[in-house]
């Protein structure tokens, strides 16, 4: 896959990280990249400014890297390790909250992300970015339907903990003890009406405010901490 | 100041705010917004997509709007107002992190949002998309100084409390009843010395995996909750 800009192109070129080809904009001069690239033994290629903005739809400051797609799990490879603490995504848009969630899950030791391969923002340059050097250390599980994996994660004795304000109960009174699958919704429409009907509990953050709405990230850290320190 | 983004535009014109010049790429289709305009009696000006792409730095879907700039409050104009729960921005650069803290603000019941005059972003066409249309419900406060400001809140009776990973104190382990001013360091360096050591205490949220970092909006979004949380 093609990623791009420069914090994103140190961090990899720093991990030593497999990078098939780079792409420049004539005149680049990034003195550190340029010096990652020579200890890396990359070389390469200048294009012009208009052939790169042809390439990618995006702040790409200078620098585009081919990397090898990006490696998804499947359910079956983390059921086997016995996880405790699951965090479903159901269909996040936005690369910067799924860049922040993956990165929120690491920091709190959830055992995998789960997402849907449709509808849903998959792992590039933005969410490489904004997860800040987590993703090598965080499961990602790709699943075609959210509502598939939720019924196998119950036959694997998962309780179900979804996210919305309508009839649901704080979340501070619900018990997060035992095996948890956190289901944040979607950051426009929320969880969908199938995910919904299969959640045990259904939690809500409560707002004082006239716009009752967090953004979906942050709402997924508040959740994630409630389970962490529900469970320490 | 200059805003652009069709989501911004329909909330403009949605509230009626005042605009006082729109210019559209040549072409622009989007009917929701040409009858929005036309109710509101805005007429565009047409521009073509190299003369839009000068004029802002972003993806600005083809439409530009002049709004006036936003009316920060002062310090003084808040605490006049007996306030008990504020957000301090030490130098938070992303924009997303900007409208995310906005909104979670607006959300949980926060006073007001002090953020300092500079190196530290402003409000902008990004953190108007991202704060969701709170913007209009909560108090953003401009400060030439953060220690300034600081010293002015303890004098008014405020705790200070940071945010930083080391000798600090586990952010469930604080008591945060009385009046409390909690403070969001900077993405990557956190916040200043001098701004660190006038904290009456500082709050770590533990984190497990490698990392050891969260999204700045996603710290503070837990450390906003658990204020709330325990002031319950």
């Amino acid at each position: 896959m093609l990623v791009y800009g420069r914090n994103v192109a140190k961090e990899l070129l720093r991990k030593r990280k497999t990078i098939s080809k780079i792409i420049l904009q004539e005149g680049f001069d990034d003195k550190e990249i340029i010096s990652l690239m020579e200890k890396c033994n990359l070389k390469p290629i200048y294009e012009s400014k208009k052939e790169i903005d042809h390439l990618v739809n995006g702040v790409h400051q200078g620098i585009i890297l081919t990397i090898p797609d990006y490696h998804y799990l499947s359910l079956s490879d983390i059921l086997d390790k016995n996880p405790s603490f699951l965090v479903i995504l159901d269909h996040i848009e936005d690369p910067h909250n799924l860049g922040a969630i993956i990165r929120t899950c690491e920091a709190a030791g959830v055992d995998a992300i789960i997402l849907p391969r449709d509808r849903q923002v998959q792992i590039n340059s933005t969410v490489m970015k904004t997860s800040a050097g987590t993703l090598d250390d965080v499961n990602v599980i790709s699943v075609v339907n959210v509502s598939t994996a939720i019924e196998e994660l119950k036959n694997s004795g998962f309780w179900i903990v979804g996210t919305a304000l309508e009839n649901s109960t704080d979340y501070r009174d619900i018990d997060y003890s035992g095996k948890i699958a956190l289901v944040i919704g979607n950051e426009g429409t929320g969880m969908s009406r199938l995910v919904r009907e299969s959640c045990d509990f259904v939690a809500n953050i409560p707002m004082v405010g006239k716009t009752n709405s967090l953004n979906a990230s942050v709402a997924a850290g508040i959740m994630i901490y409630e389970v962490v320190r529900n469970r320490k």
